[in-house]
């Protein structure tokens, strides 16, 4: 095969010093691109920009396989630069995924330039779209472990595997910024704080790009999706969202800022509005913000046909060319079309007729053939799968268990009803007890994940985890109750088990979704579900609830009745022995909650709301009952262990600055406790006064440490003027004199900014 | 009594002509304003621009009575310029009224330069602080009588009660634009559309103001809560607001624009803040906008506390002397202190050391004193209570009826359940069947509107008016359910009784409330409530659900075991004969909800939504179930009659304009069945695509018509430039060429802009 040939020269050129090489070399990159693209013709140029669905090549009469025909039509006629998406039946095998690229790598040598194609995939939490790949906890859950070099290495090992799977490009990391909870893809974010995102981002980015995103163990990342497609107004996926620039940049961009700076090649644009612009439609937040301002020179590709839905969804263009036209000119550089030509046949046609000049089209392919050179593709496009032994090996399987161990969060522990012992009988149940499914959630083998009991069969459910650490006939099982539908049957099946367990593992969570089949219009746990909660507990026997969820689904109904609750996310293939094995205690639990888990379905404050949100007694007018704004189930950064961390000794070593200062601050923390555990420091800033309202508190840093018992250590953090800083109105980072407060535990020190 | 001889002189000039003469008379009054300004020591001064509760000058041996000593320091040490609030224990006669208003003045008359205090109160929905007086639907009830000409004359009713209660000034209109149903003050606002709020808005302020604001029968009316309050992001009272500059001027401006072309005299700034910036600390929204662009030139008064809030609340001032400097730079003229005097000490400090210029004090003393004089204050403080024959009297009540029977809206007539027969044993039950305070809401006699049923006593509950209607002997009746407290006891009484019944008349609602003691964090019907409908539902009687509530609270757990449904929001004390007439069929209902009554709790959507979130079948993805965005309960602009009325005919005189022609309209609407009846003919207009994302429909006109059986009317109306713009990125308003739909009952026709 060609393409081995290349392979092994790509080999020669890897290790430790390929990535100064890179580096040494960008100048070279822009030589051969401005080379290539002068020899390109319009056509090259727009096909170049073009993205389109791996399904529309398909032989119908053999799904997921090829129509020559009609891959040589995208490729050769319409000089296609990039594909996406999944081959059916979904999850093809390395073998299926080499064949596949070598066939278009062949189609695409058979092309004038010999141009390679970029193919790009739904990676997330692993390679989600490989058979056999390591599947990590969804990104909610790397954000719960407050450990980014926990999270870089899930990334390092997803870019190998995706790598592997011959596949350079992955849609990840996602930094969304939800403002409401409810949003379905809230899952797919690093919850509600922009601190927490941007170092979760950054980690990301790392691990993806490496220091060479040209290695053959690498991938480039794809910062999605800019911007505000999180913060929709009603929390339905793709929905208006309304966000003032101020506050835009305040959050959202800071978490892109980061990215950007770690290097992230490519984004994508949200398929949102913000403010009744849609964002593939807005120059400013395009072209004048990310690519002038942030200074970002990668690739911008839209979202899924998001160019036509500017004409037939947004109805800011009156036509598809129109939609072209306003797209390409307000700084999109590759369109997800991408199930037909239009965009092709309307940009070439939209520049011949003077309405876009070539130059915007030279920047757009300049990007793209950059990414293309940057990941080394002309060299290495089909993996040799000799190079990847370690494709869903056991080292890899760990990762991915430490992370989900690392995430899963105990949100309640009543009289220490855990850990569990051994010898207690104990009912497990509920509707996600005994599914890989509900452990992957979406993006997992198929779009919906729908299928993940199939393709990760000879993996662990809890159930199943929970048979093999006791033994099978140790352990009740009956499913309760299903998500959706009500089972007066089933639930009576259930109590009547529950009278002969000491204890009640109790399983809820959601149904498997992404994007806008996971809307909901009730926050609210489903009714199947609560009826199940409501009708365990009156028997009386101590129940863990073991939420599988996307979101916060909302358990206030019978929280109270629970003994102990532990969030586990979405962990991944992996999840369901890290839970049962911190029900146990044979894992100290270390997860924080990344998001104010509500009480209440029109009560959804973030943890880092506004003084008016929370008023303190003494404001209140006490003439009327007064029902209190602010009281989350949980609050963000909650998360319990089963030893103590006791905080001393905060210190700061200023109490004035100036406004060139940095603040040095220590905090010892000591395990009081008699096991080893993991606490995850968290300290707050408090900026007590300011021209534009200021938060009750924000995250500025944080640290993950380990502690065996009896164990002090002292964590050091420093601040910077950049801390100090908030958004003002005339849209400037400016700080303003007077006292901070730093926030760590309950401890409290105030500084003064003169 | 010296004030008599002022009355006498008053009267002469009131009639006609005064209404021309004080037009005359502006450059007359500001040689006045000018003259006496000039006279005024600082002190004095910047006592005009405070604003103190009168419960401060109470007496604490003797509430509702002054201690001579503590008013003779707030008037003649402090120099205050304005009272405001009611003095205990809430709704004075006229008498006491009376009898308070002239000590003020008689105080006032002894200080050195004799100037008026101006007292401002609360009265919405008619004189609601003054015993006897007419009390109406409030403002969410006037707006689904979609009858401008209607709720002007309550207006008018409203003025002369409270000008009969000697206060010329009065809190009311509410400006609100609400963007969260949840809202505690939702019922105080007219609804979610923009159009509609103007246009109640003007009719508002023409009722109170007159034409002639001077006038014994006038009162100056208050803009408020000048801006965004109505829109916290969480629905709870004087939390943050998010709204981009683009769409407040879009929709909440729109408002104030013609409140402020149709006269109105004054404006409270809203307690909220916008992106970070409270509006009493923005010199952009008061000053650059409210005063300078839209040229607002009346007072501008702060909300309860308001100026030290900043200080405490929001924290954008680190001190209240601070806060002071902050709000009165910003373009506060009067400030509701309102329980001291720091307000008054820290101002003149401010500007004895240069802090505040004296050109500012003098702009608001100015604006103050005009308001003064216009209201004819130097000469007239005391109502002569015989100039007031009409106050409380029977033309008034039938008003207030009228009123109610045209709000009062029917959602559902399943099989024609209504109107009922006279000869069918009903059972009325529910917690808001047999209580003034719950058809009356907050601001009626008391701030929450708890004595209503003391106040009231004579006026009828729902049960009443069923008894008067029916003899008491054939109405079964028990309350069912408490609105908070759970009552398995009285349920089932409710139950036993509903057997004996041919149907039911269930009342439901919410307890009494306004401001932060109404905030919910749960948009449900409250479960006692819900327990009662289900519980009834099945006795498998014909239920009639009688909703009394300020906001949409959730029916969507038991609404489809209703028969029919009508929503009677705060109907006030006429409410329940209205009710029953309806039920009844002695009315036939026209109301019109005002707002989308949400299924969901968290589906909150307006009918002005976009397309983004109400997507057609064919833009949506089938690979998975797809759970509609958009499904209110109820849409706004439902509301069913005992007759039927046909659309027809929709014509528009051209097909094509230019940008400069008006386009007028014309459609038949026939009352095809046998009952006379109102029908409210809503104008909806569609920019079919526009560069910021449009709207999926507008409302642009509506006009309330009677028809007789058979009869047919033509409605006209005409559009014009101004109708076909939006607020574009730039803050401009502008109009685009293309298609536009107009679109009145389901009859469509397109027009191009050329």
């Amino acid at each position: 095969m060609k393409n081995t040939k290349f392979l092994v020269i790509a080999f020669l050129f890897c290790g430790a010093t390929w990535s100064q090489e890179v580096k040494k070399t960008r100048s070279e990159i822009d030589a051969k691109v401005s080379e290539l693209l002068s020899k390109m013709t319009l056509e090259e140029k727009v096909g170049q920009m073009t993205q389109i669905t791996v399904t529309i090549f398909e032989d119908p009469k053999k799904p997921g396989y090829f129509d020559a025909a009609k891959l040589k039509q995208g490729i050769q006629d319409y000089h296609i630069g990039s594909i996406l998406n999944v081959p059916n039946p979904g999850a093809p095998t390395l073998q299926r995924w080499q064949e596949t690229m070598t066939a278009i790598t062949n189609e695409a040598n058979k092309s004038r330039l010999k141009i390679p194609i970029l193919y790009g995939i739904d990676a997330i939490h692993g390679a989600s779209y490989t058979a056999g790949a390591t599947l990590f906890p969804q990104q909610i859950g790397l954000a719960a472990t407050f450990n980014t070099a926990l999270v870089k290495r899930g990334a390092e090992i997803s870019a190998y595997e995706t790598r592997a799977s011959s596949i350079p490009w992955v849609f990840s990391p996602d930094l969304d910024f939800p403002r409401n909870p409810a949003w379905s893809r809230m899952w797919e974010s690093f919850g509600e704080d922009a601190y927490l995102s941007s170092r979760m981002a950054v980690a990301l980015v790392d691990g993806f790009e490496g220091g060479n995103v040209g290695s053959k163990y690498s991938v480039a990342s794809c910062m999605k999706h800019y911007i505000g497609y999180g913060s929709t107004t009603t929390g339905k996926d793709r929905t208006p969202s309304i966000i003032p620039e101020r506050t835009l940049r305040q959050y959202d961009l800071t978490i892109y800022q980061a990215a950007i700076k770690a290097g992230a090649k490519s984004v994508m644009v949200s398929s949102g509005e913000i403010n009744g612009t849609p964002v593939h439609a807005s120059k400013h937040l395009i072209t004048d913000i990310l690519k002038n301002e942030l200074g970002f020179e990668g690739v911008v590709v839209t979202d899924w046909k998001d160019i036509i839905y500017l004409n037939t969804r947004h109805k800011v263009a009156e036509t598809k060319r129109d939609a072209v036209r306003i797209a390409v000119m307000d700084g999109i550089d590759m369109s997800m079309v991408p199930e037909e030509f239009t965009f092709y046949t309307d940009l070439v046609d939209l520049v011949k007729k003077g309405e876009v000049p070539m130059s915007r089209i030279d920047d757009a392919v300049t990007r793209i053939l950059r990414m293309k050179f940057e990941l080394n593709l002309f060299q290495n496009t089909v993996a040799n799968l000799k190079d990847y032994p370690k494709f869903g090996s056991a080292e890899h399987i760990q990762e991915a268990y430490k992370t989900a161990a690392e995430s899963i969060t105990l949100l309640k522990n009543k009289d220490a009803v855990l850990p569990l012992n051994k010898s207690e009988k104990i009912l497990v149940t509920g509707a996600t007890a005994n599914s890989m499914k509900n452990l992957n959630g979406g993006w997992s083998y198929t779009w919906q994940g729908e299928n993940a009991d199939t393709y990760a069969a000879e993996k662990l459910t809890i159930l199943e985890a929970f048979q093999t650490k006791l033994g099978k006939e140790n352990v009740l099982y009956t499913p309760g109750a299903d998500i959706e539908k009500e089972d007066d049957a089933e639930i009576q099946k259930a109590v009547e088990l529950a009278k002969s367990a000491s204890k009640i593992v109790l399983c809820l969570g959601e149904k498997n979704y992404t994007e806008t089949p996971g809307d909901i219009s009730n926050i609210f746990m489903s009714k199947s579900q609560v009826k199940l909660a409501l009708a365990l507990a009156k028997v009386n026997k101590p129940i863990i609830l073991v939420l599988n969820e996307g979101r916060p689904r909302l358990i206030s109904d019978f929280e109270d009745k629970m003994s102990a609750v532990v969030q586990c996310y979405l962990p991944g293939n992996e999840g369901a022995r890290a839970i049962v094995d911190i029900l146990y205690g044979d894992v100290n639990p270390s997860g924080k909650l990344p998001y104010n888990y509500p009480r209440y379905p029109n009560s959804l404050e973030k943890y880092n709301r506004k003084y008016t949100e929370s008023l303190a007694d003494e404001e209140q007018n006490n003439d009327a009952k007064y029902e209190k704004s602010y009281s989350p189930q949980f609050e963000f950064g909650s998360g319990l262990s089963y030893t103590t961390f006791n905080y001393s000794n905060l210190k700061i070593d200023k109490t004035e600055i100036n406004n060139t200062d940095q603040i040095n601050i220590t905090v010892d923390v000591t395990n009081a406790g008699k096991r080893a555990g993991k606490e995850a420091v968290l300290l707050y800033l408090s900026d007590n006064f300011a021209s534009i309202t200021p938060e009750v508190k924000a995250l500025k840093r944080f640290d993950k440490i380990s502690l065996e018992p009896n164990e002090t250590k002292t964590v050091k953090f420093t601040l910077n003027q950049k801390d100090l800083q908030f958004v003002n109105e005339d849209l400037k980072w400016i700080s303003e004199k007077g006292t901070f407060t730093v926030q760590i535990d309950n401890l409290k020190k105030d500084f003064l900014l003169k």
